[in-house]
């Protein structure tokens, strides 16, 4: 799916910029850029500075002197627009373009690009009426412009999301430890109360909801059956001291977190 | 909402990211900046011109020298942490962190900081130990590592997205306790390791990943002030029978032999 979205950067000004798009969509795993007609030398050091790694994709980039040109193949051609135009046209938010892109990029010949204008002025309103729809980076309205980079930078984040969540991506290992058990929780429970009374801080007698307290706390944390290990070998530990002439009392006196 | 999220960047090498994530930060809403160390001179001509207007941000900028000042106020530290580490740490999503926000944030005196490495080394183990949940910005994993101001950008907008589907005013919890601050939870842990040395049960000089156990469970957990008074005064009766020639340690307890 990534590989059939397009970064179009028209009349770039800034070398870094160019750079810094190339970097965000690398991160993200894009890699067709287009420069359509742009106000600097693409290359510079500062492109391979900003770049940092990722000065490959303006290597491969297709450089055109027009809009059409850039997007001629494409099925669906989205603007990055800052404002609302004098002609309102159908706007949409960064997640809605994400979502859309699945059933858009569905068609075997299916290709969207997403075109950026310039730092200074954005997309004229000619190329804005060549584009399908338009996109708004929500923004404070007090600063609302954003950098070339960074605006990429959102768009290609919220393609990478819907492709993740497509499909093609593989899924992410779930590292998680076991938790512990309803009744391993209830040896811990049992084993802290007897050892709060063995230091001396809590009283049955009185109890003041000082055990409630600690469950709710406690299970809160959903606890991995190991951490709940620590816990109780930390218990005997406490207890062996509190009562040094009985043997350890906990079911599991020897101490300590099996390492990893 | 938006102003009680504060970005925190740690070590930062490049001016120009300084500037890159003030203009990130105004463009979505953001204000509050917190440098920690950071290895270069933060107010430079790069800083001003990738800042394109958003110096006023750096110049209002906390600089401290330890993530622990930064973050002293806060209720929710979450780390952007591009690895996974040894010891895996809850994780969430850019998407999960902005849709928990104004939960978060309901509470009178929630805050939160959002916690960005250095630009070569992201954030020590230490310092990802020291926050409740990381955040992970899905990426390619062939070319993984975002422009530091373009990782502050993407989470910047989900923060901005939250905000704009939530309204302005978030409606207060009316059970909520306060929740434990960085720096009353910092002052635990460090209590918690005195006593478990005290009682035998740690050996600083083979932790195997015990503290770094600990902290993730009570983190987890999200301790309210009032609870964590309670493992407080439980650490304490601890400590009195572990090292009963010395008087009752309070909240400023003697020095353990190691230290803190």
């Amino acid at each position: 799916m990534l590989e059939r979205i397009r970064i179009v950067l028209i009349g770039t000004s800034h070398p870094g910029n160019i750079g810094g798009t190339a970097r965000a969509m690398h991160n993200m795993g894009l890699a067709d850029l287009a420069l359509v007609a742009p106000r600097c030398e693409p290359l510079t050091a500062d492109t391979v500075s900003r770049a940092s790694g990722a000065d490959a994709l303006v290597h491969a980039a297709r450089t055109v002197e027009t809009l059409e040109e850039a997007v001629a193949d494409c099925t669906l051609v989205v603007g990055a627009s800052a404002r609302s135009r004098t002609l309102p046209w159908p706007m949409i938010t960064p997640r809605a373009l994400g979502e859309r892109l699945p059933e858009e990029l569905a068609a075997a010949d299916g290709r969207v690009a997403l075109v950026f204008g310039r730092e200074d002025s954005g997309l004229t309103n000619a190329e804005l009426q060549r584009c399908h729809a338009h996109v708004h980076i929500p923004t404070n309205p007090d600063f609302s412009s954003l950098n070339l980079a960074a605006a990429v930078q959102v768009l290609a984040y919220e393609c990478r999301l819907t492709w993740m969540a497509h499909g093609e991506a593989p899924a992410e290992k779930d590292d998680a430890q076991p938790l512990a058990s309803h009744e391993e929780l209830e040896h811990y429970f049992t084993h802290l109360e007897r050892t709060l009374i063995a230091i001396g801080f809590h009283d049955p007698a009185q109890p003041r909801q000082l055990m409630a307290r600690l469950r709710r706390f406690t299970l809160r944390a959903r606890p991995e059956r190991m951490e709940l290990n620590i816990l109780r070998g930390i218990l005997s530990n406490t207890e062996k001291l509190a009562r040094p002439e009985q043997p350890a009392t906990g079911e599991r006196a020897s101490r300590g977190p099996e390492g990893d």
